[in-house]
């Protein structure tokens, strides 16, 4: 039994500080990278990439709408072209580092109101789903189980991890609930680790209205900007490993 | 016997955090608000003008270079019909916030690079003091003391307001000495209170190779990204009270 | 009988030329000048405020969404909170030039997907209007007849102008045609002086369907990126001021 | 006998337009690609990718500093590893689409106030070929003949191109003529062929002073957004060929 444990990294831009890249790197087994659009700042973007590199961490892009002052969490309406070529250009950028650090990518995970929008939207999946695949058809997408993310993976043959998240509570319908609502954050270690479990054990987690719906994953996220990451991630990392559950990055069959 | 206590405030930009501008608003006098250029996206300054009115804190703009990557501390080499363009610009988009909640601004300060390039260079310090003529002429510019930017202030016949710092070394010449130089920041209570006393006294600094320079100043800038940033206010602020120095932003008598 | 003409001015950014300001601004009687966000860069917004005044043209701020790339044409979702932020930054920004210039702003008119999603949207239109109330209430909000702009305006007691397209043709529902389709644009002089003529004498448009919808104006839009923008110009202002139509601004009771 | 003919392409941004890739991409045999940072948009790059590829043009990287307003004409004072990190994030940006469309990036040029720098300064110049170095080792650096990214492409073992302009006049210290000077540009086709045909034949310019340089150049630049960029594309290869020079970019021995 294997799970791979993503956080999203490299997000500082400037003199700003988002997230712990060199607490929360020794923690997990793949690194969703930002590639500038969101957040990421040359500097911060290369230094996460060698970061990841150190440790042995998977390191997936993380490409995002253009929107800096909103870190990318405000929906956009832009053309299935635009998005093709916004990811492109971000998957592009990214490579570069890991490829003067020797390495190379492992997946890309759509960003913030992207990867929400997209999940629902069979354009805009398609849209990614067919960047990735003109860019490198061995990268994972990253998504949530039975989106248009996963069907467009799908059709287009790339392989596809579903994501589920640790530390944030969902709705009956399966979809995140919105960081605008006050239980959309798990603050608490137990509850955190609970929802882990079922997820690896049961495949289902249970919704804010207490409903169970199914949620099987490859892949769970820490959300690295989160006030308690470092303490989740730790605590999820010692409690997987304690029962025997490795924890690994999905590995393409093409490479 | 009275000084100003100034602070760079509002210089977050989407997740990232930069500074701590609800601890250190209710102990200084002065803020210096970033305007978009090195920080300061709207939420942010609109947050930090709020703040600063709450606590009766006079509200200066602090105008940068458009290099939010490089957080506005990158030599750049523009034009003085640019500079005196980009300072304007936001000069105004402060002001508009200012205004909406029932005040006025009181003072600029220009950031970083531009900040040190113009305090050695006439024609950037014409550039900006004109921009604050046009804009208005009983804005207090901020700089340092003897510098090209106090010289064009005095040329316009807009108020100066000499400017030392709590925190940073002095070279001998009367420069700060560059962040890149390991000795750039004082890092202790003790130091940098004897820095203040010695600049409120005796209108001098002790600079790094033990020889002492003029310095008398109308105001003390504390760093707000400092990692001792409150705690140096608190004592700064502490020990000037306890003393009888009345801590209070300059004031324009043509307003 | 007189009506306003305006058009969109200042949008160049860095290399990239929008527009044709200078052969333009002899032209009209109001200019939307570009605030940086979606065009605009310092130069060019400081250019087109000078020409605007050396021509005694009424100048509004054009304020958009943060989407340079996009250019302001693509919907985005943000909190009314966000817009009201953003609105008074540009407002701002504008006015710091039209005052140096010695000068003010006589107007406000949103820029692309904000001015479209704005005019059918309460929360969006509502913080647009409280942003220029708290900024300068003497300000005319441009936009749609009947549209919600107008309808915030009027709660908050603002100066209102009612603006129809020269060259954009009309949904029977009396929204402009999308660009995405082949004939948003009106190309033809003639038409399109048809079109202002119907807008003058009957209040009225006829839209693609063939149907005759209310239109009453107080101000009629030529886009300046337009292929015939000054030939169109030229002859509205032509064939208005041959019948004795008086061109000029709207001119505020309050100011 | 042969030479390439190299133009900057895909500098549009937003609604700008910039230069006239359409018109000159079949006149060219490399084109160097703006990659976002001083003009750019995804959706402009990606055009002029297609179009390159489409005549089969070679295509080049053509990095710059973060500056969208200044259209990387500005020179600014970055550290070699904010150069390497900038440099690395444009080249992997732009081969995104090179790669999407089935072909791979040819060499790599500098832009504007970057471009400048690094040929006279050493630690830029080797800042920007390790960049390529790690990038990929198999692409040409454009600068000129002598300068320091010769020398950094040469201590690296990257092949190099030497560079000479059609449509600038050169200093009698070989640098070019700077824009802000009256006689910077070339606005002559007759004039503009005699310094081609001068470079080819002799391996010479005359500068300014009427004094003969050395310019031993395997590339000759024609600049888009020039004026008569077309028509200076047009005469150059039509003289060219007439006289049996062969048109062609530079291969690399170990591609």
């Amino acid at each position: 039994m294997f799970i791979d444990l993503n956080c999203d990294m490299g997000e500082s831009y400037g003199a700003g500080r988002t997230g712990n890249d060199d607490e929360l790197m020794p923690l997990v087994t793949s690194a969703n990278i930002a590639c500038g659009y969101h957040g990421g700042d040359p500097g911060t973007m290369h230094h996460a990439v060698r970061l990841a590199q150190a440790y042995g961490v998977a390191i997936g892009a993380h490409p995002a709408y253009p929107d800096l002052q909103g870190f990318g969490r405000r929906p956009m309406q832009l053309s299935a072209q635009e998005v093709y070529d916004i990811v492109l250009y971000q998957l592009g950028a990214l490579e570069a580092y890991t490829r003067a650090g020797g390495g190379k990518l492992n997946h890309v995970k759509p960003h913030g109101a992207l990867y929400n929008q997209a999940s629902a939207n069979e354009e805009l999946a398609s849209a990614i789903a067919t960047a990735v695949y003109y860019f490198d058809r061995t990268l994972f997408l990253f998504g949530p189980p039975g989106s248009e993310l996963e069907k467009s993976a799908n059709r287009l043959g790339i392989p596809f991890c579903a994501e589920a998240f640790a530390d944030r509570s969902y709705q009956p319908d399966g979809s995140l609930t919105p960081r605008s609502m006050p239980n959309a954050l798990i603050r608490d270690t137990v509850q955190c680790l609970q929802q882990v479990w079922q997820i690896l054990e049961k495949g289902t987690v249970t919704a804010t209205d207490g409903s169970v719906i199914p949620m099987k994953a490859g892949t769970i996220c820490i959300h690295g900007d989160g006030l308690h990451a470092t303490e989740f991630a730790r605590a999820i990392r010692q409690s997987l490993t304690e029962k025997g559950v490795r924890l690994q990055a999905p590995r393409s069959v093409h490479a």
